[in-house]
């Protein structure tokens, strides 16, 4: 059993690493990567919250846009943890590559969320994109919790 | 003649002021989106440019895949040049603010260019690819030499 899991770590640190060495030239344009693109997924990410909590009107036409960004960029900054990207400009904590396997269901959490997020404000129904944003933003606070350093 | 440039000018400016108003908080927000958004657009628009230029094999998924990010990034930045987000941590140019109408002609330029490199890669030929990417990577040169500090 025990075994099994270092496998699974080994081979998710395998999986995780090869696209990032055949993606970015060098480690830090990784790390520049994967900030940029959670930053501009966690705007749109935060535009619809504010509708979702009244903080601002809701206006269908622009929840669905921020939700067209939302589903384009939400997969794209896991593949830039590979190894090798822990060191520099980065406030990513070595539990990201000592818990590959729980770093990894953390991402796919919040990606799952995201995408009823997306669903919800395709739908134009306000009370969807608020029965769906409270779990995607619990589920972006937790991977922070655990693998960002404050 | 002189006035309804300046007109335009001026129009230009509230039109591209007041959507950053509304979406920032704080001008730091819209710089630090800018960045981000012209860094996930670079990235991917990178890795089309390295099949078009041969020194990455063609890959049609791939080429698809990072033209769907494309297509939805290359319209962000251009809202996060409201007024007031001229300093800080930035490269923009002074130029920006000042020559607004070249600005956005210059922007839209490399949107439309961008949106010929997304069609092309959607339909999975390589000399389309090859013939759109060009003019692409020379207007997004362009915008930079003219509006962004070495």
């Amino acid at each position: 059993m025990k075994i099994s899991i270092s496998m699974f770590g080994l081979l998710t640190a395998v999986a995780m690493s090869l696209p990032a060495q055949a993606q970015f030239a060098k480690p830090e344009d990784a790390i520049k990567y994967r900030k940029a693109s959670l930053t501009v997924l966690g705007t749109h990410f935060g535009r619809l919250a504010a509708m979702a909590n009244g903080r601002v009107p809701y206006d269908a036409k622009a929840a669905s846009d921020n939700a067209e960004v939302i589903a384009a960029v939400a997969k794209l900054p896991w593949a830039a943890f590979g190894e090798g990207t822990d060191k520099g400009e980065t406030r990513a904590k070595p539990e990201i590559w000592k818990e590959t396997a729980k770093f990894k269901e953390a991402a796919d959490k919040s990606q799952a969320e995201l995408a009823k997020v997306v669903s919800a404000a395709r739908t134009g129904n306000l009370d969807a994109l608020k029965a769906a944003v409270g779990p995607a933003g619990a589920s972006c606070k937790a991977c922070h919790d655990n693998f960002r350093k404050d």
